[in-house]
């Protein structure tokens, strides 16, 4: 058991079954404390498992928890018309420096809202420095982003439209006069901020897209097996729930989107770029916090939908699940997964593929610039 | 009266209310007969025309006719099987050499299949020679593109696929492969183009593509009127209406779409760049045959939806519908229309916005990758 080295304010320490030290970096907002609870309670659970279902949805039921219907927000509360117009400027193309980007782009519903690319492609062919991660269940999230620079979905939207390899807008000013140019858009955001003077911001503009963004919610099978249908999964899926947990994976994709709540360091037991091969490399959350304990530090990514966003990691370096699964057990857990224990995992994974609300599949019609 | 030249094998002279002489040229597969008859009804009407509503009613019957339900093609017999692949297809990135462009980049449905660019932006930040036309209605035409160089929508997915500066591929045969790789649409193919050993080619795209573009028939208010509403418009709109069969718009702007069923010289009365200011000068239809007679020779586009599809003309030079009838006006008919004349004509025009139909504002889900 090697302690890897952590410091006091910005860590936590755990264990696993198999006693591998886990480094557990504080998310904004005090998670640590959630994060804490909802590792020993898997833990917990582990020691009393045997092979049957019941048990397996017991443990199941420690480990992930429930999928809330929509992702709520004190500081944002949803309501059918910022949800209604959040998805509208979600396609807007009109407010991005050359006319061709709007959140759609990279996060297109279609394609499980990821764009399929290795790193997306913004205004005037700039290229993202990482995967565009998919919008679905993502506001569930300790923050947004791979390196969690981006406190929430409405900050992640909000800072989009002058991200230079984004938007590229070159001032908030600029897209909010962008927005009030498009006449129809007035009224849709006083419905959407009553009483407001001046609706049409930034700000506002951010809050309509968070809303419409907590809404996407995708219930899966798994869900089904959750609420204790034991019959939702079938065998194999069950037996790749196990080796998911016996494997550790839950040691860091847990909670109801099996990911999303902690940061970890993206190589433990080896660099990850000895396997992604993509260079320079990428430091990680080090480039928000400049803390040298962040070096190769990501957040960990949510697995719900994953077997339809390919490609993975936050490079996009890897085309296929079953190679993704591999590295992660080389280099997050120092186990040499074979063939018919990533076949497994992923067969489970698999039955993480939710739907997605009626609501979000519908085109919203927007407003005419004439 | 002033005769500007035509050559007998491709044109044809008719003459309007006014005596403008309007020179239409012959489109693929000898539409010149059906174009003169629809010329011939509308003007048969005017010269009993009173002001009525019976009679405006009548008029427009015989200058507009019924729009259909979808626009057929005896080549390519729409089926539901073909409609779902090309929905589905119409949104597909990975067959575009930077992985950016679908059908949907530049014919984004929210905003009524138009990109609001003045010229569509394709892959690697290519630009497109011309403004991109809706699709919406747009199978009904003689042809495809502003120049007529693709034959149908058939014939425009497919070139549109190694077209260079749209998905910019570098064969037919490489699409192909693409879209084999993505193994959920081996299925779709076979269900769509049942009975062929080798069903996922690129004219089978095409014809789904196609397919689905045939459903895109968009009925207006307008189309209410037609059927013998004659409240379904209220009175501004019928007085812009025949404003707009009194300026002879309907020379060229008639049938179903009112538009896209003739070729004719943009600027008749004056150069067109003397008002859209865009240089180097587009030579037009030119461009394809080499004819003389076609220099400055564009589709006539169609109307419907064109209130919600600016920037207009074929380089998108003007942003307001306004300005465009005023200078059609004045390039195509010779006449200075005043103000109230334009919006008549505009307040017609918004009568055509349509409802575009249910199935095509739901997003399809693509099959993954991976």
């Amino acid at each position: 058991m090697k302690d890897r080295g952590t410091t006091a304010k910005d860590e936590a320490i755990c264990f696993n079954k198999g006693g591998l030290v886990q480094r557990i970096t504080r998310g904004d907002g005090g998670v640590l404390a959630i994060i804490t609870v909802l590792l020993l309670l898997p833990l917990a659970g582990l020691l009393f498992a045997d092979n049957g279902d019941e048990d397996l949805l017991k443990q199941a039921k420690n480990i992930f928890g429930p999928l809330p219907q929509v992702m709520m927000s004190e500081k944002n509360p949803i309501t059918p018309e910022k949800v209604k117009l959040g998805k509208m400027v979600f396609y807007e193309t009109r407010i991005s420096v050359d006319g061709t980007v709007s959140c759609a782009r990279c996060h297109p519903i279609g394609l499980y809202a990821a764009d399929g690319l290795k790193k997306s492609i913004g205004n005037n062919c700039k290229l993202n420095p990482r995967n565009a991660p998919t919008v679905l269940n993502a506001a569930g999230q300790i923050s947004a982003h791979w390196i969690g620079n981006r406190t929430d979905v409405e900050d992640q939207a909000k800072q989009s439209v002058i991200g230079p390899p984004s938007f590229g807008m070159p001032s908030y000013e600029v897209v909010e006069s962008k927005l009030k140019g498009i006449k129809g858009y007035i009224d849709l955001f006083k419905e959407a901020f009553p009483g407001e003077n001046n609706p049409v911001t930034i700000n506002n503009f951010a809050k309509a897209v968070g809303a419409f963004e907590r809404t996407l919610v995708t219930p899966a099978r798994f869900d089904l097996f959750l609420k204790g249908d034991i019959a939702a999964l079938n065998e194999q899926e069950k037996r790749g729930l196990r080796t998911y947990i016996e494997a550790a994976c839950i040691t860091c994709h847990l909670g109801p989107y099996a990911g999303g709540q902690m940061y970890q360091k993206f190589g433990i037991f080896e660099p990850y770029w000895k396997y992604t091969k993509r260079y320079p490399i990428d430091e990680g959350r080090y480039v928000v916090t400049k803390n040298e304990a962040d070096k190769y530090v990501f957040k960990v990514p949510i697995l719900r939908n994953v077997g339809k966003t390919a490609p993975y990691f936050h490079d996009g370096s890897v085309d296929k699940l079953e190679g993704a699964v591999w590295i992660m057990g080389k280099i997050q857990l120092g186990k040499d997964l074979n063939k018919s224990q990533v076949r497994e995992i992923v067969t489970f994974m698999e039955s993480l593929t939710g739907k997605i609300p009626e609501d979000a599949l519908k085109v919203p019609l927007l407003p005419s610039t004439d």
